[in-house]
């Protein structure tokens, strides 16, 4: 009881978080199944199971749009099924965890080296939301001599923007910063525009709500504009709609708003594959034609198909 | 010089009025040009003038986008012109700001009968900014019976989203409000779009900074977009381009962002002719090819041609 607890505590953080990308959401959920398996140690082999399914369960749920919540899930039930002692589930468990973050870091560093050459040199970009993958991306391009300025706008309501202007600032690249519906303002005057994104499949890109209308604007005017994201946040078809489940407080959007005035707060959207010149991922870059294969190779742990989580 | 600086008072409040439209903010000018004239009796008819110019550059340039304050210092400096004696200039400035009143309010009307028209029975249809003549149309035909809902947003960074929202429910009508980003999520729902403008040329027309994705969103989804306007907001090619003489301080958008962030904050922006399905005005609905007419016939004070304006 007293561990549901801690859970929930572990949980409503990441989910409460509209600030940060989500490979930084997924490294605090690392966390999260680490400080579930303490103390389970004189535990059933089958209550720690039921145990990391109920913290795979809170961390989905927490987040629905955030793919590698998802994957490091999955990874993890998928990694201690079979185990014959509490024991081995930790060791498989940290050693999923491990893989994980290191898979993280890996995709990172390859993200970037492929972004360098999509810069161009001396001009413009735009830049949306906040994603810590676009972040190293463009100060690791900065801190290799690739000069370029960026301008990035502020992502209402939580204005996440401010964070990713900061970071991006710190890293040494010039910014300019406006608010999100002033894109005709600005994009004109970019070369190129990137973003990260929450989850991918078949049906299209989930991303901050924002990025329909710059995707739509790049096609308008004829500018490239690229998803930076490993292939962790890869789903199958059913998933990418999770986004759709969890509204906002409308608080949020406009607190006090009067009588008769219904506010929608909805975080996530989904932009059409097609809108994209290229998904930057550590395996390459990738099109919409390249999507298929890498959704079908899904395995999915049986706590999280998403059939069977309704009856939960 | 007391003077002076009263005529500074009474325009500041229309330099920092960011949540007004157009048209309301034409009739506070009206009362700055009566308020102007009081006290002039003693004068000669060529201080008096002076006087009016003042005024007229001084209201102008406080917004320079706001076509109304053009042609409202227009008419009556064209109205004074040649007058004989300084009763005589009361009297012809004071039938110029009524008939412009006038005019002002009977353009309301008439074009409200028109919009009623393009509103689908039943829908939700997208409204953006604040404008009073938009406004009016749509409480308007809300009360003769036809029944839609409008989804409206914020228009950072002064947010006059809200007060339109406000307004728009206290006619009785069903609103839902979202963030300005949020025009992917809402549009594809709507069946018609409206807007106010600021004022309208062979260039373009210009309007709040979000008009731009907005059109260009009606565009892609083939959704018919309205601009509902007086031909008051008619003017010559190179006034179109005053909006861009003003940019607001950075800090209405972010107090004290970091070192290395640059922030712009301009208000207005043009929207090609060609993206409007229709410029609803007290003569009809008019569309790219009908404006060139309007323009040509343009009267302009020697006071207030851009040439000669920019030596004094």
């Amino acid at each position: 009881m007293e561990k549901l607890h801690e859970l929930e505590q572990l949980v409503a953080p990441i989910r409460d978080d509209l600030l940060s990308g989500a490979a930084e959401i997924a490294l605090r959920a690392i966390t999260a199944f680490q400080t579930m398996l303490q103390g389970t140690e004189q535990m059933s082999v089958k209550e720690v199971e039921q145990r990391l399914i109920s913290t795979a369960h809170a961390l989905t749920e927490a987040q629905p749009a955030m793919a590698p919540l998802f994957h490091l899930s999955n990874k993890v039930l998928l990694a201690v099924k079979g185990a014959k002692s509490v024991v081995e589930i930790h060791e498989r468990c940290q050693d999923a965890l491990m893989k994980f973050e290191k898979q993280l870091c890996e995709s990172a560093e390859a993200i970037a080296d492929l972004a360098f050459d999509l810069i161009p040199p001396g001009e413009l970009i735009f830049a949306y939301s906040f994603s810590s993958t676009v972040v190293s991306a463009l100060v690791n391009a900065r801190s290799k001599g690739r000069f370029f300025r960026v301008v990035c706008t502020e992502a209402r309501p939580a204005l996440e923007g401010r964070k990713f202007a900061t970071m991006l600032a710190a890293g040494g690249i010039e910014v300019m910063h406006t608010f999100d519906n002033a894109l005709g303002l600005v994009l004109p005057q970019c070369r190129a525009a990137f973003m990260g994104l929450d989850c991918l499949g078949r049906p299209g890109v989930v991303n901050k709500v924002g990025s329909w209308p710059l995707a739509m604007a790049c096609k308008e005017l004829n500018i490239p504009i690229y998803a930076l994201c490993g292939t962790e946040k890869f789903v199958d078809d059913e998933r990418v709609f999770e986004f759709e489940k969890h509204d906002r407080p409308g608080e949020e959007v406009w607190e006090n708003a009067p009588k008769g005035v219904r506010i929608l707060n909805r975080q996530f959207e989904l932009i059409p594959l097609s809108w994209l010149s290229g998904i930057v991922t550590e395996n390459g870059i990738l099109t919409e034609k390249d999507i298929g294969s890498y959704v079908s190779k899904l395995e999915v742990h049986e706590a999280l198909k998403l059939e069977s989580s309704a009856f939960l």
